[in-house]
């Protein structure tokens, strides 16, 4: 596994164009274009306000193998209802005709303002500047066309052997805000030039979403548009990966699983505001949904996410959130607390050599790392997030004004 | 049921006085007196980490009928250990040998950081001032003693009548952050001169803050410390209260049902960095349990209430946070939404009349009403709250440096 410069994928090419979306000027409107016989695997928001852009693709996913994604920012073509989807479709069929392709061959992603017409004939006249700009090295502006309050693009890549052929993955994401898991504001495209069937894929991926993007949260919030894919375009001249247990397959889901870790750290290392990266790390519990349940807690407490921001190591805080998970019968005396490996607190206290000018110097690192033990069992996972600023609060109440 | 000027209540009297817990010169000491033959019912918080004083009040509430009330702000007594609970067990024992009370005839109490000891000596040496200044009219000066980020002291009373007597319900209550249902950093003390027995005292206690301190939430955290207690000191020369079903036991919950809900009004009403006063009625339900799911998903939503902070109508944010609370099978085409009484959204689009004009101008008043309908039953619940602003996160930022 090589490290994380951005590797074209064969049989994948990126467009861009500015379409005039939201602001003049800027590239708004990606196109992905994927060779015939590529298979796909998607994960959608679970939320049931869902955008129309969401219903459709999974419509033509249905129908159809994927040879285009349309994606564009600043507006998320969601709470439109009937209008939204005519919008959404009608972008699919203005694509496939000039590209000689069926419609449901077009996937539609949208992201940005909820609630607003997406503007259809400004998307259309900009489709023949994005496919002529159509390149395999455009990643990484093509995930820069995909960002909103994102301040930078988000791409990476990963080279695997397996069975003597060397293959590549290469993903791009998008979002900052309105994070948390089962897909926040969050695009993700990922794609790799072995020839997987779907299902091992679809296996491979929803492994891969569950322990990469589901464990990243910036507030809690879900959103309408949330999708995440992984392309196989079987172009690598390499056989087929095939066997679920094979050498190869393992080797693939390594790759997926790493380069969809690093973007998902990437959004919340870019969080709305944020100005430090946090891995909340629960060990000791029953089972990983118990571990997950304190983890979220401490990352979605306000009170737990301002100290974060202040640097100030008020372990009663992160303690009372431990405290309030829903769990059942939790001893808080067999609970301890590290901040970047100092002890802090122990048997549900302060320990007895912490001092609070360890704590504070324990603070001042930009990428935290909070550890709880709950002492009751042999579970442990990782969730990764930010703090909360007021420039996360500026950001979101300026957002459309 | 006359309005909520501050009347005294037989059998109560209260004092206070300045101990220097935490700033010189504020008096952060509160004592409260009940007549001998007083009944108290209790709600203590449901948090794993759970502080000291509620151990020991819990304790001494099973041995003895409380007769003092011992209440400090400034320091929390929480997370401490051993050191924790014999502190507050010796702020007792000091009391009650002042007063000639047994030690468990004393309740603690303790608001503010946690994590730093109770300075018992302090406390000690302020007990005879607090003592001598104990009297019936007090409840104001109380309430100002207890606050910790509270921008206000928050008391209320009401009078009823039953069975030709007339009685009086008065309260006071502390909290502005770190709170949520199941009892935040919140305490509150309300008191009656009713003669009324325990077992229908604690239900109607129970019920009073299910629907009132328990459908309040600032940051949806929850404290180590709180308390809610309902005395009743029986120094009405009118008969007891008796029957559950009486009418004057339902004039009685009425009473304190309507102090609490004024109280925990007041509580989101001074929501630390809170520039709005926020209703979420979530109706249309199938059960109590979704609606307050639902309203609960809006009311901890960042997203939402930095909107609410922007005076947004944002209502693709109030309906993403609808669709992801966890309900089974909502069908989000069946979901409508007002803003104090303006029409934005139906079948989980943009109603078809609405302007942004109008939901901004709506949005512009200090007290908001959100109201969400599910379409799908007949049930109703409102939870209180307030927005997030930069203020909060800067409070609580800056709350122990």
């Amino acid at each position: 596994m090589a490290g994380s410069d951005c590797l074209p994928v064969p049989g994948v090419r990126l467009g861009v164009a500015a379409a005039g979306i939201r602001a003049a000027g800027r590239e708004d409107l990606v196109l992905v274009e994927l060779a015939e016989g590529s298979a796909v695997a998607a994960c959608f928001t679970r939320n049931a306000f869902c955008a129309a852009p969401v219903r459709v693709a999974r419509e033509h996913l249905r129908r159809a193998p994927p040879r285009y994604l349309l994606i564009n920012s600043g507006n998320a073509n969601a709470g439109l209802g009937e209008r939204g989807m005519a919008d959404a479709r009608r972008c699919c069929e203005l694509l496939a005709r000039r590209c000689g392709v069926a419609p449901e061959s077009v996937l539609p992603f949208s992201t940005g303002v909820i609630g607003e017409p997406l503007p259809v004939e400004r998307i259309a006249a900009a489709l023949p500047a994005a496919r002529s700009s159509l390149a395999a090295a455009r990643w990484p502006d093509a995930a820069r066309g995909m960002m909103t309050t994102d301040t930078r693009p988000k791409v990476c890549s990963r080279r695997f052997a397996a069975a003597g052929a060397r293959y590549t993955v290469t993903g791009m994401a998008k979002g900052a805000g309105m994070l948390r898991p089962d897909m926040a504001t969050m695009l993700a495209f990922l794609a790799t030039d072995a020839a997987v069937p779907g299902e091992p894929l679809r296996r491979i991926w929803r492994d891969a979403v569950e322990r990469s993007f589901n464990r990243v949260t910036v507030d809690g919030d879900t959103s309408s548009n949330d999708a995440a894919l992984l392309i196989a375009t079987g172009q690598s001249p390499a056989p087929p990966i095939e066997g679920e247990r094979s050498a190869a397959c393992r080797a693939l889901a390594g790759a997926v699983r790493s380069v969809a870790l690093q973007l998902a750290q990437e959004l919340a290392r870019d969080a709305e505001g944020g100005t430090k990266f946090v891995a909340v790390r629960v060990a000791g519990g029953r089972d990983s949904r118990e571990c997950l349940a304190v983890a979220y807690t401490i990352a979605h407490s306000p009170l737990v996410k301002t100290a974060l921001f202040a640097g100030d190591p008020n372990w009663g805080r992160l303690l009372a959130a431990v405290g309030r998970a829903p769990l059942r019968a939790l001893d808080m005396e067999r609970v301890s607390l590290r901040i970047n490996d100092v002890l802090v607190a122990e048997r549900g206290e302060r320990a007895p050599d912490y001092s609070e000018a360890e704590g504070a110097a324990a603070m001042r690192a930009a990428e935290l790392a909070i550890e709880v033990d709950l002492g009751r069992g042999a579970a442990a996972e990782t969730v990764w997030t930010a703090d909360l600023s007021c420039d996360y609060v500026r950001i979101n109440a300026e957002y459309r004004t």
